[in-house]
């Protein structure tokens, strides 16, 4: 991102951010591309604004506010600073209006669910304990008033939500039970004489545990309880419970304690609630999927109890939106710096007596970065698909059943891999980085140590993939379901075929001949997009449909051992669901190619493309093989080929980060900063002046003949 | 390694740490293993004095020091109050004398360098920032003055090093090279006026950096400068430099900068320094490898400057030694602290209504920790013999120049694979934890905040597997060098054959033929101890020998295009370096195994042992199935196979991390101190009372039928 950036090692001249570049005419990969003359050049203006998205005015809007110093992290504060000023932050981002998009219009929101998410997921740029604290008051307490209440709970709580007043605890996992929400602890419980609910923490397991606002700030909470009416236990429910009063003292039969000190954002004030006897009237439960009448009649406009419960879960599907868009800028933040300092950084002179090595030129940098950078964009595209579809929901534009069900799983397939993502990258980019990379100043570390957990809050993500599995195990077997039993049949056969054509390597042996002999032809057939979705595709179906059929006994089987049986292949089944995920993601990066307008602009997208839909494969490469889905030529032709693209994107990799546009006041790094640049620029100018003087030092070597060696011992 | 500890979910009952395990007769495993009747069991003691190796009795002494609390970390102290704790630490440590082992014994050291390695590692256990700037101190800044000076030098400087009156400075990386050490900036240029060398940084690149005991503490440094007199560069030597006063103060001509806040080990205050135009005495050299008359005549025992910069630099290999020993115990106190809540904390009803699972009997949950925990014992194993190999060298028993050769590949081999494998593993336990995992006061962020940087220091992990490949490569020269052409020729002739064997799928159909269709057979083949060394060396050495096949042509290029040629395999030339390393660690612990006299333990580690190798096969199964090494079927048969040793040692886990010994001094993490353990049983006390009295709410699905559903909109 500055503009002393040299973007490849062949000295292009430095051009401001934005201007169009004009890449020297030399593509130093060793293999010519058919019908092209010269290395193709991006339009940068176009591309950042594809990368900004569906939301783009948005998001630019919102990086005005992250680039004022006020509302960004200031490195080693102690957790108390920390805290107090991140909740001084909140009260600006209250007052100016940015964070009230997704509420009503009538209370002075905008109704508007996507670009809410959109401004939202910038904040971490500024600082990630800002993005989160900012999503627990609005994203979560807030989202859970206005999808869990219903109209008197919007006008009586959401103005003092929305103006900060009210600070307030989502208080739903409990220290022994985070993915098994159903299962917490904690009882509300009807009394009739008084028309209260009586809440109650039964065990020390009971306590809600890991709450933001609830160690200090909150003074409300929307609490998750067992709902138990008439002896009844109506499930997991939520409730208006105030917590503190106005000097911050809890409430009477309230107590908790503080998480103390996290891995990161420490600025959120984590915390423990307890809860003995504590009555609240009856109308502080948000009614909206069960409401209890004053003689303590439950009714609820869902029957079914289990389907309740996920309606209800499924409308607090934001948190994973905002986590999955916040987590893939991390991954550009991070990009943008390791790739800017590699571009600048020299190490070691190898070709030349002189001149070192600019570190990015280093094949292994290279291959440590640039697929990563592949991915961060596939991530990029997905998202943007990911929120239309949230958009869509919240909107009401597309929100039926099957609507709301692929945004659940869409987001319980990419809030994991996002996630996973973001903290690899962010820890590559570090090492990248050498020593530097390992000061707070230049970012990476912090920005890791916040986003680790990332990947466990909002649904942990070996928990969320098992979703997404059962979820392809159940489109699996309706396909059957619905189907008649000559469609099953038809399919056992040509299973049973394929199982001949695979399993016996006469597809690779048909791979065989077709190639040949030749690494060009098998080269040319993956750098097919058709090619790559059919291998990709045909892995998660193939993964699927092998699951199923080894899980079928199951539905004969009793409790125990089903599950035993269901337990053995776990890891399966988690591995199809993040290749589910990797699908969709190559997919959206696919259309991105597709629609993407300037020609120079297209190659280089395809190449990346190609870059990670190959680097999918090179990572299942063995999977391919045992299935005979690639010949081991082919096989061994991605690895070559990657390395080849690699050679391709190299002069690009300047350009494909400053397309994500990031300002030297969101990067806030030191090495980024054009710092390394200068200081690489003053030694060479140092050794070219002493050379050219004639008063350098001469090595050793070319002095005297030495001594014959002496044998050296250490110790 | 808490009493409470439950050793499977089958509720064994508690017993005291150290007494050996009866874990009940049942292999929970779907295989029955031929000639076996009950599960074997582990000998808690042996297998721990086995794991603390060769100095057992340095490290148990030790670990009586790191469970004193005024040695231990603070969680949350401000860099201020860290640094200052440390320090104080230091002198704790100087005070008894546990840091003195391997300096001369006249001067009240031990000459026990292995010794001495040992008990640093321990350190880790306390704090890394202890670990770390202990080695600074006596393991760099002393050890350099110890290796690299002569005997006028130790007895004028090692004694303050000794008691901490000099707190010193290793002043070796500059801002502009880390890895490339022999291309610092800064210079010592001989004057013989006045008999002293001048110390000057030439430009900012030069400036030293990321030294510790630099922002604060230390008040001398050994200097790493360009020798250079009367005309000439004689290379990188070391010089003793005073660089503050006693009131702290920087002498005239020395100036720095505070590297401020890092991402770990803020208990050390790294920082820069420069100078301009300070002299110090002539005998300030460090010349035992390079001395400078009064007349300003150079003269070395060793002639090649290249050999004699390498020889200094590798009486320094001890700070890879204790890294990769350290690195090793936090993946160790990972896992015991995963391991040890894994086996409590319970999450879902997979099997039944009412009880929930321990989360460590899930499938995927034993797939990301014990793989971890079988390498981890592998990392052990080869560490301590590592550690032999370092002490044998040191001390003189063994230093021929191809043992100080071995001993710099082992280091370079060793310690990038168990520093990545600690972050990872710490990681990966981290999130296996959860929310609890990212409490400060689990322990697993700061140990993995601190750890981090172990990757890139004391060598960058990438340019470290550099140089073990060039190793691989040049002992692969040698071997046609050093022979006759007649056995050159032969070599080619197997070359062939066996490329002809391999790369055509004659190995892997002889495969389908011996295996004849069963997975058991194929199975049977993987558990042969031989047959994993010979798949895990036939990888290392064929990927070397293509390598240098394709390197031959470098020796008749220019030097930029032969560095080109090397950049092109740069990625696979660390690939075969890091299968070299692994290959060493396999090879450790199946001597380890071989030398188990306790039946059950060794029972235990084979499948441990076999869970490692086969852990690697699978790694790296494409390259098996693509060079023809293993059939399709074999390869799908060591994932399976893989299934079935987790399933058998999972009742072993609790047991085999027990063995580490660390006691709940060492550990200091709440989850892993029995208290999750404590509040399941309080958990389902209450729910069974509550059952057992009949007044638990019944489940809604059961007290009444429901409505028809209605369809629900979220938003």
């Amino acid at each position: 991102m500055v503009d002393t950036a040299q973007r490849s090692s062949n000295k292009t001249p430095a051009r401001p951010t934005g201007t169009p570049a004009v890449t020297p005419g030399v593509d130093t990969g060793p293999v010519l591309i058919a019908g092209q003359s010269g290395a193709p050049t991006i339009d940068l203006e176009s591309l950042n604004r594809r990368l900004l998205g569906t939301w783009a005015d948005v998001r630019l809007k919102a990086r005005e506010l992250t680039a004022r110093p006020d509302l960004q992290r200031i490195e080693g504060q102690s957790m108390a600073e920390h805290r107090a000023r991140v909740l001084g932050q909140l009260k600006i981002l209250a007052e100016n209006g940015h964070v009230h998009r997704a509420f009503p219009a009538h209370l002075g929101g905008a109704d508007d669910h996507g670009g809410n998410i959109a401004g939202f997921e910038e904040l971490v740029t500024a600082d990630p304990s800002l993005q989160i604290k900012a999503g627990v008051q609005w994203g979560l307490f807030g989202a859970a008033v206005l999808h869990l209440g219903t109209g008197k709970h919007h006008d009586a709580y959401l103005p003092g939500i929305m103006t900060l007043e009210v600070p307030g605890v989502f208080a739903m996992t409990e220290t022994g039970h985070g993915s098994d929400v159903a299962a917490i602890g904690t009882t509300a419980t009807y009394d009739p004489a008084t028309q209260e609910f009586v809440i109650d923490t039964p065990f020390r397991a009971a306590w809600k545990d890991y709450l933001g606002n609830a160690a200090k700030d909150g003074i409300a909470a929307v609490l998750f309880a067992q709902l138990i009416t008439d002896g009844v236990n109506h499930g997991v429910h939520a409730f208006w419970v105030p917590i503190r009063d106005e000097s911050g003292t809890f409430l009477p039969g309230i107590g908790g304690e503080d998480d103390g000190l996290k891995g990161g954002l420490n600025g959120i004030d984590n915390g423990r609630l307890h809860f003995d006897g504590v009555r609240i009237p009856r109308e502080n439960l948000l009614n909206r999927y069960g409401d209890v009448a004053e003689d303590g009649t439950y009714s609820s406009p869902i029957a079914s109890p289990g389907r309740r419960f996920f309606t209800m879960l499924g409308t607090l599907v934001q948190g994973r939106v905002s986590l999955d868009g916040a987590a893939t800028q991390a991954s550009a933040m991070a990009l943008t710096i390791a790739i800017t300092y590699g571009s600048q950084r020299r190490q070691f002179t190898a070709g030349s007596d002189t001149d070192e090595e600019v570190i990015l030129d280093y094949q292994r940098h290279q291959r440590r970065l640039l697929p990563r950078l592949a991915t961060t964009y596939a991530h990029t595209f997905a998202h943007d698909e990911f929120l239309v579809k949230f958009d869509q929901v919240f909107s009401g534009t597309a929100s039926t059943d099957a609507d709301i069900q692929d945004l659940e799983t869409l987001a319980a397939a990419l809030k994991p891999l996002s996630t996973w993502h973001a903290l690899d990258t962010l820890q590559e980019a570090r090492e990248a980085c050498g020593g530097a990379g390992f000061l707070a100043e230049n970012r990476l570390v912090g920005l890791r140590a916040d986003l680790d957990v990332y990947a466990t809050f909002e649904g942990d993500n070996n928990v969320l993939l098992q979703l997404v599995a059962k979820r392809l195990l159940t489109d699996y077997s309706r396909r059957f379901a619905s189907a008649g039993p000559g469609v099953l049949a038809r399919y056992v056969v040509q299973q049973a075929a394929g199982r001949a054509y695979h399993g016996s390597g006469l597809r690779s042996l048909a791979q065989v001949l077709t190639d040949f002999g030749s690494t060009a032809r098998s080269v040319g057939h993956l750098r097919d997009a058709e090619v790559q979705r059919e291998l990709l595709t045909d892995r998660v179906e193939t993964m699927i449909a092998e699951i199923a059929g080894k899980l079928r006994p199951a539905g004969r089987l009793p409790a125990k051992e089903a599950a035993a049986l269901f337990n053995a292949n776990q890891d399966q089944l988690i591995e199809a669901a993040r290749s589910h995920g990797e699908l969709l993601q190559w997919e959206a990066f696919t259309r991105a190619v597709e629609t993407t307008e300037d020609a120079g602009t297209k190659q280089v997208l395809t190449w990346l493309r190609d870059l990670f839909g190959l680097g999918l494969l090179e990572k299942h490469l063995a999977w391919y093989l045992i299935n005979g889905r690639l010949s081991a030529r082919r096989a061994q032709s991605v690895t070559s080929y990657i390395d080849r693209i690699i050679v391709r994107l190299r002069p690009h990799a300047v350009d494909l980060v400053d397309a994500f546009g990031y300002s030297p006041e969101h990067l806030r790094s030191a090495i980024a900063s054009g710092a390394e640049q200068e200081r690489q620029d003053e030694a060479r100018d140092y050794y070219r002046g002493q050379r050219a003087s004639g008063q350098a030092p001469v090595p050793e070597k070319s002095h005297k003949p030495q001594k014959p060696a002496q044998s050296p011992k250490a110790g």
